[in-house]
């Protein structure tokens, strides 16, 4: 398997009904469920590029173009966006789909770097 | 867009890794958890073909034919299986796939039947 | 003790409040909500029949026949309905009432296939 | 209907099995969850009682008799313990069953005490 | 240190938002989620306090003085109210602040008795 | 009250008992559990120091220095790390402490950047 034939299979995709349950009180998306479901999806990514342990070292800038509204679908993609010695930057970005309309924006984007470790937690080599 | 473009673009994908706030006493995933992601699956992959309100009407049979590990990741896919009048029929297919290793099986699959609804809860045509 | 009496003492009940954090954006209890629940009482009372590990292979149809409004209360019921050689099928069925008027409908049923399996997850006999 | 039938009736059942996701590090349930859902249960047996809205005014002493381990099987009984003018005084008793054995045992037991109120939240008389 | 230096360095703070997914249909913070936050705290307190293992042996009357309304933020204060030979009893005072006005108000208060155990479960002392 | 006052009168303090739940399958506390509660934790601060409504703009940097097993005790800190025209930049510590052991280290760090809004969604002045 090439690299591009990697990156293209690790590309990680996570639809969402936006329920009650992760609402604030501007019935929109609460930030902290946006950032645990992008945490989770950098994560998936990580691992299926490298089928390694993963532990989050750092989130990077992650922006908040704009709110998600409730009972909308979001769609967050994962994909590897730079592979470093023990480490992957993951790039995480969520599109918003209305239901009962077509087309999608992008709304919020963001990175996070993992580093693969071993049983030991100690890190090891990606590749 | 053709009917199958239109297929193709409403098939919808959900990861997920399968943290212990979602596993049973044997340490694999609680069958009831995996019931409810692939209703949220069926439902996002209804709403995202028809772009129209949707309600659940039944599951059809769901077969569990493996069990799924704690520390483990799975992939929903919900695809349109039947278009009828005023429902759709929806099967969800769950692939395992183990965090070190290449691979995976398909570990649970169903189907559900929704109903298309106007905003006073009337049953609409789909197309 | 008799089988009637067993199948009796097997009868599983659970009370629930329709809390915001289980309902759709219909403000009613979303549909993967009730099944995670009518596993969970397909599974206690499959284990209380028979006192032995159990886990899911099979849900049957589900029938959804009514929406279940917030802020209701429902009931599932959970009962055997089969007792093979080394499985069980649970009926649950769910009734559904009105916080503030006498009187309860059945608005879901079901029914769900349980093996028994020994501490190597191979399957015993039931009996 | 008399007042015993009534009472008879009232009575409120929900088994719940412990999941990994209620305990703690003892490996037992979290009593905070327990409260919750003796909580739950006694909201529920007064509004079945008196079919009116209902606030919880305070709890009395709740007793933790014994511990309740993962992977048990409990149920919680509400009952009304005491009919006021526009309250209600519910107990709570928590009986555990292992899995894989006959018999049970009480562990928890406690009251709650809730008010009738009507739409604008004012106290209403009971019966 | 002095015991009541010790004291005031067990003093445990807990701010949170009532968000949607922790009221009740009043739209108003469901009084299981606040027994469940006030165990917790009561736990956390007794362990800073003690640096033991844990377990509640029962809630004392919790007074629920006002309802706590949705979009609210709350605090939690636990402190050690009496140090017994095992156990400790801890009181929890819940203070409500509205989102857009300065001030504050006590809306909850109630006691738990926690007892020290060892990794045997048996009672130990607590200093 | 002085900038000074204000800015020690906002600061938010969060405890928190790192369960179960909220572990990964290294049984150490899963990053976006942890972002989760910091996002809260800044929006309270946020919340606090302005008593306006705030959304997120983004997250700066989160580093984490440390994981967090299971069954240790966290506090967050949330304090105003700058006041802009129409936002407010939260920094956000986090200190482990040992359930059985004094002493206490910070083991996770960032700051988010969060907009003041009016009832129409549209930025307004801090102060």
């Amino acid at each position: 398997m090439t690299l591009e034939e990697k990156l293209a299979q690790a590309e990680t995709h996570v639809f969402k009904t936006v329920f009650p349950d992760s609402t604030n009180h501007h019935n929109t998306m609460f930030g902290g469920k946006i950032l645990l479901m992008m945490t989770e999806t950098a994560f998936m990514t990580a691992t299926r590029f490298a089928r390694k342990g993963f532990v989050i070292k750092s989130s990077e800038q992650v922006e908040f173009m704009r709110p998600i509204p409730a009972s909308s679908l979001i769609e967050l993609i994962g994909s590897v966006e730079r592979v470093g010695t023990t480490s992957l930057r993951i790039r995480v970005d969520i599109f918003l789909e209305k239901m009962l309309e077509e087309g999608r924006d992008k709304v919020v984007t963001g990175s996070f770097t993992l580093v693969a470790i071993n049983e030991h937690h100690k890190p090891v080599k990606i590749i």
